[in-house]
């Protein structure tokens, strides 16, 4: 049974950000922990009592195709009329035209909960999400006034429709074409890997298309952005004849079964009208402008499905008696085997972290989109840039491998798909694909963002988080062992930056061979900061009423500085000295 | 399309093991490389051209119920008829009843070739040799002319069957009675997670059921082994009438699909007429006798998905064009991007590790069971107890991180069953699980391995690689710099075995907090150990005929070195400081 960490949530996002810069924002003036309580507190009623019973069987049954359309699993249309009734679409979307503005860390706390109850079923709002951030940004007024208001009731989705056969990490390669007529264009191409591209939940669906204008210049240049509605809609308002925009199949896949992933055609006769967003051949900006928010929906994808694959497994270890542990007279509950407890405590704890860490990314874009204080704004921005690609990576293996610890918590069990932690291992897998695989997001952490600046914004996190380190007091010695180990981290990530720097001088391609490694260690790293952090606090609520919830933090985040922060000792060695291994290899020797 | 690694495994058997003593072995006086050759050769060619077009058709089909019994995918009937036909069972079998004795590591090759071809289908025969072994030492001679030459033909298949619903890793907990009755027994009793329990391969399955005798001690000393067949049979050997076995239901599981995994009933009225197997009560001895052969054998499976993976990945990677490297002029086959082949040569050389090490502990197995002189077996038995949990724990572990690596180079495709890649991370998950999870391998390790002798044979370990390692002198500074990689490996694995050592003289659980930790620094260091050897080896190579292959093994080497080889440093700080931070922490805590 999933249960909303609505406890820790609380905590990460009032007493670890705690931050007050965000009431200094206008966007956020009305905005108080008390507002963010109950929308956390409904999304988990929400999501325990509407999402999470779907979530097995809409595994099992999965999204159904038919030259018709795509049928979503039983129950999931109920659900979707739920999810809109209860103006879950609205959250975070522009209040011109009906939606309600939130910060980002507490919009990814709601995506949370609703990544841990049903990924697949989430991924259709967010998508959404998506669409209707790119149509705030880069449409027309009136293309606003068009499609937003119904997109942010929920009365539509919306899709991302970028990928093609020949064309995934590299979007250059994209070939659909986009024929001027009058007011539109005409599009003909085929699209694969369209999350959510067709379905049974709403009547309308507003794909937005890269496509290539004809003559435009080749590569990246030359794309454009393109509204393609399923369902044409009338001068009044009211939705027309069907589009040329055609499901042809959906993928079978590893995880996610109930998220029709969708080849999509456009245009088999006349050509589906396309409507231009912006300007022509600036396509890959706009979507590349929503692509933070994306990533960091992604990351926390990644450990919203760690945290449930947590839940089940310490609730099994609880209750499976099996072996006695040293010291026990007869067969107890296996969590009190120590590797059990080992293996439980690595999910808590690498969750933990990378909650502590994406939030704060997601802090750190609100108040570089949303501050008064221009360089409070830029340096915030400058730092949430160089968060994601850590989030989205970091996140999601981890996410991964918790997964995979909850398999192997119940045995046997865990491979028998009626206990559910298959699931997760299967469904968390293409969090570290999707929206740039953890390749793509070492290249752009490496390659755009560390390469940019020269090092700029990682010099300041890394000074601000010795310092906050530095800074710790405590009575309590595991509280001080765990900022011991924290400040090792950082000194590690601090020496392997400079190393990297220096490499990536004279050798692009150096930093790339070992791009990955250096993600991990950041996420590793940044992760154990927040965490000695969190424990620094809990320490001062130890004297409370909540000094059970407390303990558990101080405990969590000692495990992590024992027990994961020490892989930050290879990784940076592999970042250091792993390149030319991988260099002076050819595609021979492999 | 996969093929079998001829050369890899002649370079392990031949040159990297080239152990001379196995000549001196009476058993295997007729064994010789030729041999060893044409049995690869011929496991190759039936493995790709008979196992492997049932790998993917059987996972999508899977196993079918019926309470007749389970009917096995199309294809596995005519495949299995050619594997005995083959003579395939025989090998390594007794040769009082027709089996071929060949030496372990010899078998461990084949067996990978067969696992890696088709995981689900190589159980079956992996099952049967299991029981086949048990009865090779524990049977009397009747029960042996009676069951073996029919299970050595392949004519009939054999199961293990331990596992019941309350006792998983813990068989102390085991409940199916058996009643004496003349002769024989009748058991009662439900077993699950029975693998190929129930098929339609052949006309009878022999189960090796344990159970307890009624009015036997409590625990694990009041546990017999019994023979219960499917089919009972007549005094002249020919098919009587159906024993009560029963196949209740298969499970449904995350891979493995087309094996069977059934729930068995015995006995239902009468009961199943059972055989009582050597003296009552010792049955778990008779189970521990043939553990090791089938723990390393799983250990194989771990690594053989592992180069299918592997296999598949470098093809796609090879073709799939997308993206420009630093230096290119246009999009490139991915295999030129600095991390996709950062991620292949990390499959590549676990895989390498895995399999230099689990042969190396085969040979050792071999040694300890038939070198004429006492002092070299009983130090090669020794050796082979340690390493066994090290090569059923690291490969598999390893062997589950390479099938994920598969599905990332596949980026999108990488989730789309179709594309194959999934089916290994799906398969390859209960390598981690049966036969003892990777945790029971690690308190076998440290609990009865190396508190058994107080170190010792892990020191005499310790000091041969290291001699072995400080002697290695070549020209190749490439080699130079893998040896120099190994021995840190090495004296990080010796500190933190003392350290191990000195915190379990005082207290058991220390040591079961970071037993998995240490199991995996044992299997890093010692597989890079063999690396180095290879590179060394190969370096003499370079000059020959075969340049392009010895060049590869250098530079896997040296990645395995330089990139995957640094895990170690924080795995040894994990082990010399982490116990506390589970031990401290209480199930409230979690």
């Amino acid at each position: 049974m999933y249960r909303a960490p609505l406890r820790e949530l609380r905590f990460v996002l009032e007493e670890l950000l705690g931050s007050t810069a965000l009431s200094d924002c206008p966007q956020y003036a009305e905005y108080s922990h008390e507002l963010g309580r109950t929308i956390l507190e409904e999304a988990g009623r929400f999501a325990e009592s509407v999402l999470e019973p779907l979530n097995r069987s809409g595994d099992q049954e999965g999204a159904h195709w038919s030259p018709d359309g795509v049928r979503t699993p039983a129950g999931f249309k109920d659900a979707y009329r739920q999810f809109a009734e209860g103006g879950w679409p609205q959250l975070g979307s522009d209040p011109r035209f009906g939606g309600q503005p939130v910060p980002q860390a507490l919009n990814n706390a709601v995506q949370e909960i609703l990544a841990s109850a049903n990924l697949a079923f989430k991924l259709c709002p967010m998508l959404t999400h998506g669409a209707v951030h790119a149509l705030s940004l880069c449409a027309s007024q009136a293309q606003q006034q068009q499609y937003l208001p119904k997109m942010i009731s929920g009365e539509w989705t919306g899709t991302m429709v970028l990928t093609e056969p020949q064309a995934g990490s590299d979007l250059a390669l994209i070939r659909t074409r986009a024929i001027p007529e009058g007011d539109h264009f005409r599009l003909f191409g085929q699209k694969i890997f369209i999350t959510w591209g067709e379905h049974d939940l709403t009547e309308n669906t507003i794909h937005m298309v890269l496509a290539r204008i004809d003559g435009a210049p080749a590569g990246t240049k030359g794309i454009s952005l393109f509204i393609v509605p399923k369902v044409l809609i009338g001068p009044d308002g009211s939705l027309g004849e069907r589009n040329e925009v055609r499901c042809a199949s959906i993928e079978h896949k590893l995880g996610i079964h109930a998220s029709p992933t969708c080849v999509m055609e456009y245009g088999h006769d006349r050509g589906a009208v396309g409507y231009l967003v912006g300007e022509a051949n600036h396509g890959l900006e706009y979507m590349f402008v929503m692509m933070n928010t994306a990533r960091l929906a992604v990351g926390v994808e990644g450990y919203a499905v760690g945290e449930r694959a947590f839940q089940r497994a310490a609730e099994y270890a609880r209750t499976r008696v099996q072996g006695k542990p040293p010291g026990a007279a007869s067969a107890t509950p296996i969590i009190e085997h120590p590797d059990v407890r080992r293996m439980l405590l690595t999910m808590k704890s690498c969750t933990e972290a990378s909650r502590a860490l994406a939030l704060y990314a997601g802090l750190q874009l609100d108040l570089g989109a949303h501050h008064p204080d221009e360089g409070t704004r830029r340096a915030a921005l400058e730092r949430g840039e160089l968060l994601i690609p850590v989030v989205k990576g970091w996140c999601t293996e981890t996410g991964n491998e918790t997964a995979a610890l909850g398999v192997q918590v119940h045995g046997g069990m865990g491979f028998v798909e009626e206990a559910g932690a298959a699931q997760y291992v299967r469904d968390v897998r293409i969090t570290t694909i999707y929206e740039g695989t953890t390749g793509i997001q070492s290249n752009d952490l490496l390659g755009r963002k560390l390469a940019r600046d020269r090092g700029a914004a990682m010099a300041s996190l890394l000074s601000e988080m010795t310092a906050e380190l530095r800074a710790i007091e405590s009575a309590v010695p595991t509280v001080l062992r765990t900022r011991d180990a924290a400040l090792q981290g950082v000194a590690l990530l601090e020496r392997a930056t400079r190393a990297l720097l220096g490499a990536m001088a004279t050798d692009a391609a150096h930093g790339l061979a070992v791009s990955v490694p250096y993600l991990k260690l950041c996420g590793l790293t940044i992760g154990g900061w927040r965490l000695a952090k969190s424990a620094a606090i809990a320490a001062g609520g130890l004297g409370g009423a909540d000094r059970a919830f407390y303990e558990a933090k101080i405990h969590t985040a000692h495990f992590y500085a024992r027990q994961v922060l020490p892989q930050a000792l290879g990784l940076a060695q592999i970042v250091e000295g792993g390149a030319e291994s991988v260099l002076e290899a050819s595609a021979e020797h492999i």
